[in-house]
C-alpha cells in the first residue's frame, strides 16, 4: 500500500470534486433540462461542498442546429447567467466543456474576465492531441483554467499515451484527465494507468483527473483506486446520470470523502425530488448487462445505446452480434 | 503490485465460482422459486463453468415453519434430487448453507455418500466461531467439504479476525469466507483483510473466499480485487440477486475471468428468460441509495430493506433516521 497517498480516513485537500450531471447526463435526454433542475443542482451542489460544476458543452451552433438540442449543448453565457447570476458568487467554479473539432473556440469564447466560466474542459481523442494543445493555449491566454480529457484512452497504445502526457505535460493545461469511456478498465489497470499519468504529472507540475464509465458497475471503485495513488480531480454525476452506462454517482464519492466540507444531505434531496422523477419521465442511463459487455470487449458503447434505445432484452443474440463485429 | 497472484491476463486455476443465487436470492422472494426456474439455473450454470451451485438453506424445521416459506430454506435432499436427478453427474458441486443456531445439524444431514451435497456452508457470526468448528467437524465426519463464512466482518475488530482465523486453521474447514454482509468495505480495506486471510490461509492450508453485497456498488470490484490478492472462492449471483443491493453479478465475474472454461452465453440467455421476468414480477433487489447509506455507516440492511418495503422515497429523512440512530 505503500505508493498511495494518504488512506482511508485522511483528508486529501487536494482533492476536487467535479460535477459532470447536465454535461454527460445532458446525452441521454438531449441536453433539455429545466432552468429549475439545473438552478436546484446548482444549490445542491454548492451545499455539499462540490468544487467544479460543469454546466455542458459550448458546441458550435455552425456545426449543430440549436433547435435540435437543449440549450445545454451550448452553454451561452447568458444561460449559465440566468442560473447562477450576474456573479457565481459561490466558491464552487463553473466549467463548460469544448470538444475538438465540434466547438468554434477561437468567436464562442470571451475573455476570462468577462465570463461567469472558471475552466474549459477540452475533450479529445488522443490523435487529436495536437488540436487540444492548440485550443488549451488559447483558452489559456484568455485566462481559463484548462483541462485535457483524453477520451477512449482504453484503446490507445502505451506509447501513444507517453506521447500525449509529454505533449501535454509542456503545454499550458493544469489538469490532465484519464478518461475511462468505454467503462472497460478494471481497478488493477486503472491504477496502473493513473501511475503513468501522476508520474508525468509530478515531472510537468500538473494535476491528473479521472472520468469513469459504469458499465461494469466500476465507475465509483476506480475513481477512488485511482484517487488513492495520487489523482485529484474526481468526476461525478448525481445518480451517476451519463451517456450509457453513466458515470461515477455524487453519492457515492462524496459519502467516501472524508473532507467534512463534503456532505450529503443536500445531494440527497436533490436525487429524491429531480433525480428520480427524471428517471420516471423516462430518461434511461445506469448499468445494464448490455453495456456491462461492451464494457468487456473494450468497445464503444453506440451498439448498446441502440439494443437500450429499442428496448431490446435478448442479451445473448447481442453478445454474439457483437463478437460477429469484431 | 507484486504481491498479486497472476496478472489481467492470466488463468488461475485455483479459482472456483460459486453461484448463489437461489440462497441469497431467496431472501428476496421468500426461497420461492419454480423448480423450472432451479433447473434452468442449475443448467445455465453447469454450461457456463461454474464450480459450486448454493441451492439455498438447510434451515430448522423446528424453528421455521416449512408452509411459511420456499421450500429452499430447507433443501431437502428429495427437493435437490427433483432437479440434479438421483445423481448430479455434472462437473459441478452442490453446496447448501447452514446457519450456527438456525439448523438441526445433528439431525437433518445424511453421511455425504447418501447425499448429492457436496458442501456445507457454515455461516456465523464472529462469537459463534466455536460453534461453527463443531458443526464442520460433524459434517467433516460425514464427508463434506466444509467452508466457513463469517459474516458482517466490517463490524469484528481485528483482534477478533485473528482469533477466528487461528482456530479455524485449526480445525478441519476447507475454506475459509471473508463476508462484506453490510457493503462497507472499499477495496482498499477488502484487499488489507484479504491479505489477513491469506496469511492464515497460507499457514494452515485452507483456501480463502470472498462474499459481497452490492451497497456501494463494489461487489464486483471487491471480488477481483481480493481475487487478485490470492482469494480463490467467489460467491456471485445471476443479475446480482441477493438481499437488499445483492451480490457480485455472476456477468460481470465469468465475463472478467480469462479462464476459457467459464463463458457468458448461457448465463446470458438465462438472465433473459428467467431473471428479468423475475424482476418484473415485482421481486426487488439491488443497488439503491438507501443501501449506500447503510452501506457507508457499516450497518445492516434492515432499515433500508424497510424502507425499500415502503416503497419510500425520502432519502434525507432516511439519512437523518440513520445518524439519529447511530
Amino acid at each position: 500500500m505503500e505508493m498511495r497517498k494518504g488512506n482511508l480516513m485522511s483528508v486529501r485537500t487536494d482533492i476536487k470534486v467535479l460535477d459532470a450531471t447536465i454535461r454527460d447526463g445532458g446525452l441521454c435526454n438531449n441536453f433539455e433540462f429545466s432552468d429549475e433542475f439545473v438552478k436546484e443542482l446548482y444549490k445542491a451542489n454548492i451545499k455539499s461542498g462540490v468544487d467544479y460544476m460543469e454546466f455542458g458543452y459550448r458546441a458550435s451552433k455552425n456545426l449543430f442546429n440549436p433547435d435540435d438540442f437543449g440549450k445545454w449543448k451550448f452553454c451561452d453565457e447568458a444561460d449559465i447567467r440566468a442560473i447562477v447570476g450576474e456573479e457565481n458568487v459561490s466558491d464552487m467554479k463553473i466549467a463548460v466543456m469544448a470538444d475538438v473539432g465540434r466547438c468554434d473556440f477561437k468567436t464562442d469564447f470571451l475573455p476570462k474576465n468577462e465570463s461567469v466560466v472558471d475552466m474549459i474542459r477540452v475533450a479529445c481523442y488522443i490523435h487529436q492531441i495536437p488540436a487540444a494543445i492548440e485550443m488549451i493555449e488559447y483558452f489559456h491566454t484568455l485566462g481559463y483554467e484548462t483541462t485535457c480529457n483524453i477520451m477512449a484512452i482504453s484503446q490507445a497504445s502505451s506509447e501513444q499515451i507517453e506521447d500525449a502526457l509529454d505533449m501535454l505535460g509542456q503545454s499550458s493545461v493544469d489538469v490532465i484527465y484519464l478518461v475511462d469511456s468505454y467503462g472497460s478498465l478494471y481497478p488493477e489497470n486503472a491504477a496502473k494507468l493513473a501511475k503513468k499519468y501522476l508520474e508525468y504529472g509530478e515531472k510537468y507540475d500538473k494535476a491528473i483527473g479521472f472520468h469513469a464509465h459504469n458499465n461494469q458497475n466500476l465507475a465509483f471503485a476506480n475513481t477512488i483506486e485511482t484517487m488513492s495513488y495520487g489523482v485529484s480531480y474526481l468526476d461525478a454525476t448525481a445518480s451517476g446520470m451519463g451517456r450509457g452506462a453513466g458515470n461515477c454517482a455524487m453519492e457515492l464519492l462524496l459519502g467516501f470523502l472524508k473532507n467534512p466540507k463534503y456532505n450529503l444531505y443536500s445531494i440527497l434531496t436533490f436525487l429524491q425530488d429531480y433525480m428520480l422523477p427524471l428517471k420516471e419521465s423516462g430518461v434511461v442511463w445506469g448499468y445494464d448487462v448490455q453495456y456491462l459487455l461492451t464494457g468487456q470487449l473494450n468497445r464503444h458503447p453506440r451498439e448498446a445505446m441502440a439494443f437500450t434505445a429499442e428496448k431490446r432484452t435478448d442479451y445473448r443474440n447481442f453478445y454474439v452480434g457483437l463478437l460477429d463485429n469484431d
